[in-house]
């Protein structure tokens, strides 16, 4: 617990505190992928693991918009729907996550099937899902705030990938360019929306142990890619190996 | 999906199949355990995160308790409450696993904070609650299976760990020894229930599933314990560090 009620600037300097100790940029998974330690066949898990995560983002917004209660509310919720879902078949975050699989080699229908996930990928995705469908509305709005410091991890990892494997191309890549200016604009307005509804010292708590949780969401996915892909490579019962292409 | 429907023989025989590959003795942490070669802190750091297993058993056992249709059921499936959480204070297994953590030298109320926890063992552990919510009652109870597979491990482990750590005696390790007799009569009525009840193709599949899913929550909460203290030690941010004394 807070020990006193802080300030939206104390507040929002307390969250980011949080981000600059616990974000996974600081991950050794993350470093090795954008110095180009890598192989083939550990991007593709990442990418492969990482999906799973990207086609839960939708469910765990719709979960939320469900119980948002105004218009406005409801209509900034809703953007994010549409930058994930997109507007026609093939667009979209989802979409263009596919893309990135795709250039890796991967088989889509091998992708979609989930089939080669880690069970740490699953169980970490799941509960992000189940904790925004649970608790508060403020503590979910909250869990979003990673995407403060996204934009610094996908320049890193755009200019890290690119220049490091001859794989890996723009195209592949074209997941991440939009979300240049989407996560700004969605951590701005949740970030905003935290600032002026977390007044107590209990509401403020919360808010900061939501963003604490979500860093450990992204952060155990990592650890499990680095744990059954890299440090030797433990890969667990039935997950994905990469083939001899790889 | 099975290509066709079982017989109750063969399905239990592709119950132990699923053992046989996927059940956690065959991790290299718990191998590490038994063989001697992990020190206090690696001890201690697994009996802090299995605790949080063992003291969501009895919330995974009532939530599905509080489904079961018939007298019949509910008295048999009541009795592995009691065995967890027993009959007065000090009773019961999550008060023996307590004694480990005691016998260990952790702090019981650190311990019972589940602050220190691995995020790979709360996303497993919480996972295996929520399977066995909303799931049928065939999946929840098939969920159960691995306790098929225990005796053996606990016959290794108890016999490993009192022959290889001095700092481990066999009051320390008191959890176990009812175990030995609780989970083959648990585990027998079990595979009875599924045996008789997983009756089409689709049944099978979703009891063989679940076991899976199962042995999965078991096999990535050695995952998390490897990658964290062992090789070489990725402690995540917040997570219990052992201290000088281990």
């Amino acid at each position: 617990m807070t020990d006193r009620i802080l300030t939206p600037d104390e507040l929002e300097a307390a969250l980011r505190a949080i981000g600059a100790e616990r974000y996974h940029n600081l991950h050794p998974f993350h470093r090795a992928l954008h110095d180009g330690r890598l192989n083939k066949g550990q991007v593709q898990a990442w990418a492969l693991n990482r999906y799973y995560y990207q086609a839960s983002i939708p469910a765990k917004d719709a979960s939320l918009l469900a119980r948002l209660p105004t218009t406005e509310l409801r209509r900034e919720w809703r953007r994010r729907l549409e930058d994930h879902d997109g507007t026609q078949p093939g667009t979209g975050g989802v979409a263009r996550w596919l893309k990135l699989t795709d250039g890796l080699g991967l088989d889509r229908a091998y992708v979609e099937s989930l089939e080669g996930l880690l069970p740490g990928t699953r169980f970490a995705v799941e509960a992000y899902v189940q904790f925004v469908r649970e608790r508060s509305i403020l503590e979910a709005i909250a869990s979003s705030l990673t995407e403060l410091f996204s934009p610094t991890i996908i320049s890193e990892r755009v200019a890290g990938m690119l220049g490091n494997y001859d794989f890996v191309t723009e195209e592949t890549l074209a997941y991440f360019k939009p979300r240049l200016t989407q996560a700004p604009q969605d951590s701005a307005f949740a970030l905003a929306y935290v600032r002026e509804h977390a007044r107590t010292a209990e509401q403020q708590t919360a808010v900061l142990n939501a963003l604490r949780f979500k860093c450990n969401v992204l952060w155990s996915m990592l650890d499990a890619l680095d744990y059954a892909y890299v440090v030797p490579g433990h890969v667990p019962p039935g997950a994905f190996r990469p083939g001899p292409q790889a």
